[in-house]
């Protein structure tokens, strides 16, 4: 499209009549749910971002038609907030100052399996993926709890990783996403393949900095999981067994998560299983390693009480995943509206008894919810989704700054702008790789602070 | 048999007229031979070890053959030394009181691939085990690098692992081993099933307490592993680049071994490309990492000059792994006679300080080579066959005591004694199962010193 074509007052609201081949949603009340995310689990995000929407949401199908929406957006000066299916947490698929909402969920073609490494449009959901990955014998390294809905380019977006971290870390360790393509927003929007390191400059940053179009990740192969559950009287033995797990090298699994008591009764499979004194250890594992958990689970006072087949799963078409992760708080808040939670991320090698002393200090007001992961540079660790009885942002505050006296980190999940939610420290190369993505700023403007305040160098 | 077919004063000379269906070898040359493994790598253990040698060898093909000769020697109370093929360093398959060398290559069926677990008789070779399971999209968890020869049995008896302890740990982690099927000495044999943690007390044994007839292990799936090289002028760089990649969770690999200079060019792989200044890294890696690595191997001041594909190294029929772990030793001696070795267990988290502090003490007497591994419990460390230029037992013992006061622990290869190789750290259940199994201490009597030394409770 070329410049004069536009008016210079063009607005988002004359899109769609100029686009008329893109699919195309102005109706208000779907355009605002659209701005949404699930940053309502924070009371605090649910109050700073309320009221703030796009004007119209464009939900392309092609890259030609991702090119023509960005080249108007970017001719006219709109802003432009790229979105998936909106499973986040923080906001990122919220426009700060309106504009157009591009809805890549749309954009969701499979490319290829080789070898090990597979290849998807950025709206691809992931349960999709690995539908499509899984006659190749291969599987995605990591599911978030939203993987059903979630898409690729979103989890890559803003995500951290899931079930899998405890074999491959995060998404942001080395090896994991190989490759994206991305497109520029400029009037004539240009297309580059970054690599490694490079592609890793646009991941997490809610897509302030660049629109990822494909993603290039490596997988891994498939395996048969079994979905099981283990019973702890004793929350110390419970928090061992789990870790022992997580580092134990010839016991395969793709996810241990600890839920203290009275959790488990909040969670629909468990409920029936666990009164409200009894911790649980929820765990996918290869089937292969069933056997030797569960001697491992004896040597730790508890109770092997779940054990499905990859076959029960996929028949019941109910998966431990989704009780996992943030889907934790998601049914925590089902039973109990006035919850809410922190994210914490531990000391490796210490993680254990930093988790003790806590529960020692904050027990029965701040419930312990632990995924056990290994961290970008390899280490065993867990990764903690508190459940808070939320009283105010005061104790909120205060409970956060507990943690941080026992040296544990907080990813502070109350806070929209990708610096605070991690701890203002952004690479600077994010910012550079933003001057050359989106050099207007349109990419949701205000998301990424370090960009206005940036010193220009061009 | 019964009791009263055979003459008091039966010896194993007498055995294979009176069992013509079994294959026996009577030749003294070849029983001598037969009587051996590669101790000689240690001028002690051959120092020790001369002259050791069983009467006769039995090469049954079926349980029932076994039966027969194990009934026979119970029977007679002659000792009876199990082998595979004779590829350990310890003197493994060396009878110290004579008798029938009971050679189980010739049992060597493969059973079964059960989703992610095979199963086969003790003699299989592990290189015929993958050749079996790769149609299933199964190999093996771990391939020491003599692979090509060594029986699962002999691997289970008195190996570690090898190659994949990096991602599994030793066989002894849980959940490697599922199962053996064992056979009583006596003179009616028993078969008995053990599972788990009770399999594993015939772990290492050096087949003193019991005759292992068939393993089920946990597999993992197939990859076409890469095989690469990087180089470094550093030690320190190859050491931490080494150490960073071990842990790195997003790459995928399955060797990590660190030469340093000269001892890269002691390999014929790698001759044409080192220098005597040069350390190597040779790596087998997953084909979807290795692009990952090799940006790993650069920030690190490497260059990655090697780098074979799966398919090159089948055509070629040379693997690097033939040039790790206790290979690396074997092909220094070809190039000089002078060398020996010992084997450390470094300290995990302080692997890499241990290992610096050491090179500086006694870099050129002692060349570094480190394998990357898991422990048992699935730290990440480094186990060394460090290669000696050997003056006298008195300076090789007293290299040992500087490693140990480092904290570095010496799993001394130049004793034969199961014991002496274990820091005397044995768990008494091995001597109960011995009771259980061999009640009458005819397997290579003298072997376990703690059979003889043991409060008899029957």
């Amino acid at each position: 499209m070329s410049s004069t074509l536009l008016e210079p007052s063009t607005t988002a609201h004359d899109l769609p009549a100029m686009l008329p081949s893109v699919e195309w949603i102005t109706d208000t009340a779907r355009v605002a749910r659209l701005s949404q995310d699930f940053a309502w689990f924070s009371p605090i995000l649910k109050r700073d971002l309320a009221g703030k929407t796009g004007d119209v949401v464009a939900r392309p199908r092609s890259e030609e038609e991702i090119r023509q929406v960005v080249s108007a957006c970017a001719i006219a000066k709109i802003p432009l907030t790229i979105r998936g299916t909106g499973t986040g947490n923080y906001g990122q698929s919220t426009p700060l100052f309106g504009g157009v909402i591009l809805d890549l969920s749309g954009y969701n073609a499979f490319c290829w399996v080789r070898s090990q490494v597979g290849r998807a449009q950025a709206g691809i959901r992931l349960s999709e993926f690995d539908a499509q990955a899984r006659p190749h014998g291969m599987e995605l390294r990591w599911l978030p709890s939203t993987f059903r809905s979630a898409t690729l380019g979103g989890l890559f977006g803003g995500g951290f990783g899931g079930a899998g971290s405890i074999n491959y870390g995060p998404l942001a360790a080395p090896g994991n996403v190989l490759g994206v393509r991305v497109m520029t927003v400029e009037p004539e929007p240009q297309i580059v393949e970054l690599r490694g390191a490079d592609a890793m400059l646009l991941h997490h940053t809610y897509g302030t900095n660049g629109i990822v179009l494909e993603l290039e990740v490596a997988l891994s192969p498939c395996v048969p999981w079994s979905e099981c559950v283990a019973q702890f009287e004793s929350f110390d033995q419970a928090l061992e067994f789990a870790s022992k797990l997580t580092k134990a090298p010839g016991l395969i699994k793709k996810e241990v998560s600890f839920l203290a008591a009275p959790i488990p009764t909040y969670m629909a499979p468990l409920m029936p299983l666990f009164n409200d004194k009894q911790h649980a250890v929820m765990m996918v594992l290869a089937p292969q390693s069933v056997e030797g958990v569960e001697d491992l689970v004896k040597s730790f006072g508890g109770v092997f009480c779940y054990n499905k087949t990859a076959e029960e799963v996929l028949s019941s078409n109910r998966t431990l995943i989704e009780y996992t992760w943030n889907h934790t708080t998601l049914h925590a808040l089902k039973v109990d509206k006035n919850f809410t939670y922190i994210q914490s991320g531990f000391t490796p090698a210490k993680h254990v008894e930093q988790v003790k002393a806590l529960e020692k200090e904050l027990g029965g007001e701040v419930l312990m919810h632990l995924e056990f992961l290994r961290t970008k540079e390899g280490d065993f660790n867990c990764s903690g989704l508190q459940l808070i009885h939320y009283t105010s942002e005061a104790r909120l505050n205060e409970i956060m700054a507990i943690y941080r006296s026992h040296g544990v980190q907080i990813n502070n999940p109350h806070v929209y702008i990708v610096e605070d939610g991690k701890q203002n420290n952004l690479d600077p190369a994010v910012v550079k790789m933003k001057e050359r993505f989106d050099p207007m700023g349109l990419l949701n403007p205000g998301k990424l602070r370090s960009w206005a305040s940036r010193e220009v160098r061009h």
